[in-house]
């Protein structure tokens, strides 16, 4: 951080450690953000601690919410017998967009991955468990992301649920293998949803 | 902003008013931000106003800086008989790479555009003109961008100072024209800088 003084040098630095920022465009970044009016500036830390600290999860489906229980779980129009379960936030207000599911959602908050200490504790699964038992489900649609972690989630939660009488389908793999659902196309992941078969 | 919820949207809609950030690049940031240890969400809040808010400009060059009179304006070491004129403080910190060159500054935070309807009001011209005329000031080096404003602003600059009977020279065009003083190398600027020609 050469020349820099102090506060711009700390901005460039957290700046950078976003995904997808490096260095040049933190830069950018930062003296873009000083030069703003006073106001603009503002509006931005706040909105940034609003939505850190301004955020609940679902007592549901664990998707982020603004009320519990969210929108989606609460809507008297959503078919309550159908869940369908993703990794995380994202790929809900992906599915959203096909305006094709009437059902409801469960958010898993991440994937089992083994290689990165991931296991079925560390994601919501017990409360998709708890859900199930309790409620009258009849179908679970996996929607994980069609990768390694993706299909070994689904394949693992599937194989708890199907002896409970749980009819368990797989969103069909109109998605590109390897792809992430959160930038699939509407037509593309209806396509998928309409495909789907039971596993 | 489909199917986001309040906080996320509007977090999502400040951080696509940045350069460069356009509305998936936006999304991806702000789940990131979600998904941040919450201190290091408050910290890049925290920076951001600090950035804004504990910036001052030095008195002499106008340059952005911690404490006034800024390091280089109070450093002993500086050759006080020669002032390079840039844009934006972004632009010294690119001269201060080149570690050629060992005079003072002054930041005129902006360039004269009557397109955009800038004129030498709104620039930090005065204060060259008082900072000129009061010391011992033997030479002003232009070295604002080798666009149509820089090129305009320096022009104008040169008219104004040369009858005080200051040599005013103009950075060697090394620097690609339409380019940008920020993102050259540090050999290039350096050429640029030895390669100075009186206007």
């Amino acid at each position: 951080m050469d020349h820099y003084i102090e506060p711009i040098a700390r901005l460039i630095n957290e700046l950078s450690r976003l995904p997808g920022i490096g260095g040049k465009t933190a830069q950018r970044l930062a003296f873009h953000i000083i030069d703003m009016p006073r106001e603009q500036a503002r509006q931005l830390a706040r909105v940034i601690l609003d939505a850190k600290e301004g955020i609940k999860y679902c007592s549901i489906c664990c998707n982020i919410t603004d009320s519990d229980p969210c929108s989606i779980c609460s809507s008297p129009r959503r078919d309550k017998s159908i869940i369908c379960v993703v990794k995380d936030p994202r790929d809900v207000i992906a599915m959203e967009r096909t305006r094709d599911y009437r059902g409801l959602y469960h958010v898993l908050h991440g994937t089992i991955s083994p290689m990165e200490g991931i296991g079925p504790d560390d994601i919501k699964l017990k409360e998709l468990l708890h859900r199930v038992q309790n409620n009258g489900v009849k179908e679970v649609v996996m929607a994980t992301n069609p990768d390694v972690e993706g299909e070994a989630t689904a394949m693992y939660i599937s194989r708890l649920l199907k002896p409970m009488g749980i009819k368990v389908t797989r969103i069909a793999h109109g998605i590109p293998v390897g792809g992430d659902l959160e930038y699939a196309d509407e037509v593309t992941l209806s396509m998928a949803l309409r495909g789907r078969r039971e596993m």
